[in-house]
Order: structure tokens, then C-alpha cells, then sequence
């Protein structure tokens, strides 16, 4: 995982021009006239437009493709509460990521507050800017809160990639591992260790998937959220449910998913020993996970393994995720992006898993071979199709769902998405050694 | 006029990519390692650093050169207030001016509010994001409490260009015209017609630069600000002056200054008439001044005159000030754009217009000569060179007033500013034909 030195990142980000992005123009500036048309007088036409039909705003300026990743600093990656200044590193890392991924522009914005009220007076104030807002690296609970106020007072999509990355892309590796071993999504039996965003929101979407509310064990620092436990805010009593299992030990025994989001090595080879057949360990604590793959084989040889890391196969990357949820609302101006939408991303991304690997591909990643199978549940977060698949889509259940503000053909949408530069992403060289579980288990 | 139609300029925010603006990587972005030095984990790094010395971000990310340009769309160009999103076009313009001429890269952020203190509060809240604030087309007086109280509280530079702008320019024009005619400065007599945003701020800048506050008469819409005027806010009631004058015609008498920020026509041939020997005649309102050259050519022809238009001589034009004004104050990391870096900027402008003007400048204006006169006060908006006389002087006023958090050798700062792109903008097109005031006149 040495790729890089301390000194190597201070320089990427250093050198040169100083931080990550820079703002360009897309039209002609090169005479008067160009400029007469850029600015006044020529741009009033485009005011008065908009003045008169606020959906001109997408036809004649950037909203229609512009996202906010918007942030207070409160939970920055694994370093904790580091305000907002700290923050900005990240949230251009993140805007960068919309651009190579999906084509899609942001602007960080980095809130100087930490009472709920006033991000979400300051974000629904700044919101007609943009064509969606990708909430980022805000602490939980008051991630959540932020959440839901801002969806319910918007007319944009408004996203705690935080919250929902991890639950999509988690959710579509679970539904090709449930494929892989005939089980019944409906009936697994979870424990989800971690009770922050990114845990709340992917027990939701579970939930809202088929699985059952109480075949779901939640775990805080403190153990199990069990009814009449003391201490817990609105967003863990939601997953409190009648159990005698207090610990991480009790709750693991007969589970099929363990989804880790929690810290490294809290997952122990006796654990794994009691999960049901086939077990699926989901460790997804970055950079070390809750059980190391080595350790996970080293106790059974039936268990089907993702983790957060680049170097191991199934690598559950939000990457695979917020870039196509976005790219298909903004195009169909939504107005949100719902439960429908997230779901198509996930059955899309389970699906393009079973689809044959190009060979550029392969090459990029420098494997002679990859195809369907517990070693391959998700795609790969740099492979191009990605774009193709989910992106559609997202846009169709943003039409199917009553969200959508401008009807597209769905055909005639991918061949425009095979246009954007991000076609030419799978060309990139991996320059890390891939390693197979076959290498590190039993 | 007629450079385009009503459909071109809509076709050239329309066609393309909507809107005017893109964001994009300034870092390569090709390889697994790229990435995870652009965000996790090596991300990290620059956050940490941030955290231990804010000055940091100024380095590390993009924030050091980096604008809000911020509005409520209360005052929009001359459509007057259209609401945020109607402003956009005109904020991304503005943005897009940001760039071509000093390389500066800006976020237009359109705010849903008209409150002054909810304004300041969004302001402030966001201003970790950029290394300044660009205030735009914000109605008056609402302007004035906004950037006063912005410029308080935040440790970056807070412009409110629709006052400053005009001010800045009009200034480097004037102490010219007074050099062509050996006039005192200090001595003028000065009529301001309109008592908005740009009458205010140009007023206040020619009395920190020594016009004395008695010797300017205001007028609003209702006539002069005199002393005892019963419903003037608070930014009028400081140029209410003792005097008998009531109507513009009154005003005119004697003066030596006519600064128009009004409306078209308002000033007669009569009025002209009745001005001190060699009277200057600013008549920026846009598109039509307030009085015609020709007009006033026709009342007598000793008049020096500047418009806001392109298509006559002295055109005072914004773009000759704000983006080298911000530049200088980037690029020391000043904490505010203060009346010494203004005045800088007025003489340098002012200085430059005694230059002899390169070749390719006049090929580029379609021009055979063009050197310092009554036609050639101010430097051609579109002079590259504006750049390179205009930011060093400003940063070093930040430097000498104490305002720099950065200090720089100024002869290898006029060096770096040749690298920026900006350089390659004398090479443009200009089409349109250039009128000579000879072809207006008497």
C-alpha cells in the first residue's frame, strides 16, 4: 500500500498550481463580441430567460450539471471533527472525483458551522447555484437530520454520500453473494457493526430491499442496540430490537452478513467460526478492516470477503456509486434522488458484475482473467462501464418514480454518456500489484 | 451595437455544455496512485496540515486563488432584482471574466435571500472556501451594510465591485483628464448624478483620494442631497451638503466633473454649456449615457468625455479593474482589499495610459495610433498589459499597508504574472469597428 510518501501527497497537492481544481470557461472568450455575449449586454437575454421559466436555469447556465460537495469538517475520513478549512483537501479530492467519473462539475464548499440549523439554512440558501448537493464528511447524528430537512425543503437532489455510498454499493456485492450461495435476501440474517451514517443508512436500504428490520443486530461502541438500552439517540432506537445478545460475540453467532463499518481487527477468527455457511464478511473500516482477509480464510474457506482496500478483490469503493447517482438525476433535472433510484443503481451495479470483462480492462488492471464469482461480486471502480450502466439506470427510476423534470430516451442517453471523457478512463495504467484471496487464505 | 441577436447570445450560453463554466482537475488523475493521493488515503496528509496552520490551505489547496462571486439578484445589470437564480447567467459571466483576465478561478454562488443580515451570515458561513469575496449586483443600500460588516468580520478580502469598480476606474481616468487640462485634483468641482451603489463608492474614493466632500454634489432620483432634505438613508445623508442647488441643472453650473450613474439622457446640451472651461463628462450609464457624445461634442468642444461603452473612446469598463485588484490581493494573502490597494490601482491604471501601446495592441483594437490624450485616458479593457502594471501595484500596497499575510519580491511577481495565460489576450480579434469622437463631434 506504500505507493506514495507523506511528502509525494504534500506535493501532488502543492506543486504547481496550488490544491486540486481550477474553474474554466466553456464558451468562447476571445472577442469582443464572444465577450458582449459572455457578459452584458448579451447575457441579459439569459437573465430575463430565466426570469421568466426557472427550468431555462438548466438550459443556459452550468446548474444543470454543477453539485455542491458541501461539508463543516465535523467527521473528515478517519481523522475526526477538523473543521472546515481541514476539510477542503477532501471535498476538491471529492469534486475531482465527480469530474473524472462522470463529467460532472462541483464546486467545495466548506460551511464554517456546526449547529444543524444553520448548514441548513446556509446550504437551502446557496442551493439555487446548484443542480444537486453531495453532503460530505458531516458527523452523525446531525448528518442525518441535515439530511432529511434539506430533501424535504429542495427541488435538487440533495445526497450524504457518506450515508448511502457504502449502503449501494455494499447492497449490490450482497445481492450477487446471495445469488452465489442460493440464499433468499429476504430471510439473511445481519449484524452490523458501527452505528454511525454510513451504518443507519445501509441497514435502511437493506431494509427497504426485503430484509427484515429485526433479523438485524446493530452494534455501537457499547454493544448490541437491544429494546430498553439506555443512551441512544432516534437513529439507533430505530434499530433496537428484542434480543438477548449483548456483544459483538453473541450477535455473530449464525449471522450470514457481517457488515463492518467500525474500526480495524474488533472481528475475531471464533466469530467467524460461528456464521452461518458461507458467511459473508463485509469489513469495510478503512484503512484496516475489521478481520483481515488472511485471518477471514485462515478460519474458514467458505467465506465471501469485500473490504474497503484497493488491494484485495471486491473492493467496496463509493466511486462506484455517487458519481452515476448524480450523473442520472442531474439529467433528468431531478428533484431528488429517492429509494428508487438507489436501488436501480444497486441492481445495475450487481448486475454489470456478470457481464464479461473487456480486455482493456483486464489490461488496466492487470489480471489475465475476471469474471463473475466471489472473488468478482462488484465492478471494478475504475472500469468505464460503470458509467453506462448505472447512469441510465438512475435516470429511468428518476422517470419511473415521478422525480424526473425532463423525459429522456434511455437509449439515445447512453450513446451521449459514451461521449463524455470519462470513456477514456479504463486507458489508465494500475500501477498496484493485485492480489487474490488465493493468495492470502487458507 | 448589433454584434448579435437576441438568439446568438442565447445560443452561446444554450449549445455546448450549458452555461459558461467548468470545473477541472489541475492534478493528473490517471493512475491508482493519482487517485489515492487526490483522496484517501493520501488526502489526509494535506488535511492534517491545514489543521495544524490554516495558512496552509493556501498552498495546498485551491483556495488561494480561488472567488465567490456572491449574490442575492437584488440588482441585476439593469434589470433590476430578478432573484438569485435569474443572476446566474451574469455570475458565471462574471466568473468567466474572473479568469480570462487574471487567471483567477471563481464559484458563482447565487444566495436565496434579501435579508442583509441573513446575506452576511451565509457569506461569512462559506467563506472558508475561497481566498476572497467578490459581491455582485446587490441592491443599494442593502450593499453598503453587506460588505462593511463582511469586511469586519472575515479575514479574507470582501469587494463589493458594483461600488468600487466604477470608482477605480473612473478615477485613473479623471486624475488624467485633470494632468491634460493642469487641473488641481483636490480643486475640483464635481456633480454626481444617481446616488446608488457606484455614486456612493466613486464619491468616497475621490474624497479619500482629496476632492473635497463640499465640493461634490449627489443626486438621487428626487433631485440633490442638500443639507436639511427630509428622506435620505444614511449613506445619502453623508454628501448632503449647504447649498442652494436643487435640480441638475443648478448642480451644473461651473462644474468641472459631470460623473453620470443614472439614466439615459438626463444631461442637456444647455447643462454642458454651463460646465468650467474643458469640462469631463463621465456618462456611464449603459447602455445609453446620459448624454450622447455627439450631443455633447455638438454643445462645445473642448468636453472630455468617457462612456461605458466599448464602441467609444475611454471606455470605463470594470474589467480594468476588479481582476487585477483581486489578483494582487491573492497573491499576498491579504486580508481585505483596502483604499491603498484601490488607489494603487488607480494610478497604475493611470500610468499606463501614458505607455506607448505595442503594435499588436493597436493591430488587435484595428487601430493606427493610439497614444496619451483626451481620447486615450485609460488603458483599452483589453490590454494584457493592464495585468501586469495593475496586480503588483496593488500587492504591493497590501504589502506596505500591512494587509499581506505573504510577502513577494515584486520584479519576480511581475515575472510570474507573464506565465499566466492571460498573456495570449492581446492576440484576439476585436470586430468591432472603433468611432473616433473626431467622427461624433462638432
Amino acid at each position: 500500500m506504500a505507493l506514495f510518501t507523506k511528502e509525494d501527497a504534500l506535493d501532488y497537492h502543492r506543486l504547481g498550481r496550488p490544491g486540486k481544481l481550477e474553474v474554466v470557461p466553456t464558451k468562447a472568450m476571445d472577442t469582443q463580441r464572444d465577450l458582449s455575449m459572455a457578459y452584458s449586454p448579451g447575457v441579459a437575454e439569459a437573465v430575463l430567460e430565466v426570469a421568466d421559466d426557472a427550468l431555462q436555469a438548466f438550459e443556459l447556465t452550468a446548474k444543470s450539471n454543477l453539485v455542491a460537495v458541501l461539508t463543516n469538517g465535523t467527521a473528515i475520513l478517519g481523522l475526526g471533527n477538523r473543521g472546515p478549512l481541514a476539510a477542503k483537501p477532501v471535498m476538491e479530492g471529492k469534486a475531482v472525483l465527480f469530474k473524472k467519473f462522470a463529467d460532472i462539475d462541483a464546486f467545495d464548499i466548506e460551511v464554517n458551522c456546526t449547529d444543524p440549523e444553520k448548514i441548513i439554512e446556509v446550504a437551502a440558501a446557496i442551493s439555487p447555484t446548484f443542480g444537486a448537493i453531495n453532503l460530505e464528511d458531516i458527523k452523525a447524528p446531525e448528518c442525518f437530520v441535515i439530511e432529511e430537512r434539506l430533501k424535504a425543503m429542495l427541488d435538487i437532489p440533495v445526497f450524504h454520500d457518506d450515508q448511502h455510498g457504502t449502503a449501494i454499493i455494499s447492497a449490490a456485492a450482497l445481492l450477487n453473494a446471495c445469488e452465489l450461495t442460493n440464499r433468499d435476501f429476504a430471510n439473511l440474517r445481519v449484524v452490523v457493526n458501527g452505528a454511525g451514517a454510513a451504518a443507519v443508512a445501509t441497514a435502511n436500504l437493506y431494509i427497504n430491499m426485503g430484509i427484515q428490520r429485526e433479523n438485524i443486530l446493530m452494534l455501537d461502541s457499547r454493544g448490541v442496540l437491544y429494546k430498553g438500552r439506555s443512551g441512544m439517540n432516534e437513529y439507533k432506537e430505530q434499530f433496537a430490537v428484542d434480543t438477548d445478545a449483548r456483544t459483538l460475540e453473541d450477535a455473530m453467532v449464525g449471522a450470514d452478513l457481517f457488515l463492518g463499518v467500525s474500526v480495524a481487527d474488533v472481528l475475531t477468527q471464533d466469530m467467524v467460526k460461528s456464521m452461518a455457511d458461507n458467511p459473508i464478511i463485509f469489513a469495510l473500516a478503512n484503512p484496516d478492516p475489521e478481520i483481515t482477509p488472511a485471518a477471514a480464510f485462515a478460519a474458514r474457506d467458505d467465506v465471501i470477503m469485500a473490504t474497503g482496500r484497493s488491494d484485495y478483490p471486491n473492493q467496496v469503493n463509493n466511486v462506484l456509486g455517487f458519481p452515476f447517482l448524480f450523473r442520472g438525476a442531474l439529467d433528468t433535472y431531478a428533484t431528488g434522488i429517492n429509494e428508487e433510484m438507489k436501488i436501480a443503481a444497486v441492481k445495475a451495479l450487481a448486475s454489470l458484475a456478470h457481464e464479461p470483462v473487456p480486455d482493456d480492462m483486464l489490461d488496466a488492471y492487470n489480471l489475465d482473467s475476471l469474471e463473475f464469482s466471489r472473488e468478482y461480486l462488484i465492478p471494478k471502480p475504475l472500469d468505464a462501464r460503470v458509467l453506462l450502466h448505472v447512469a441510465p439506470a438512475v435516470a429511468q427510476a428518476a422517470m419511473d418514480s415521478g422525480v424526473a423534470r425532463r423525459t429522456i430516451d434511455i437509449d439515445e442517453y447512453r450513446e451521449e454518456l459514451e461521449g463524455r471523457h470519462n470513456h477514456s478512463m479504463i486507458a489508465r495504467v494500475i500501477d498496484d500489484e493485485p492480489i487474490h484471496y488465493a493468495h492470502t487464505g487458507v
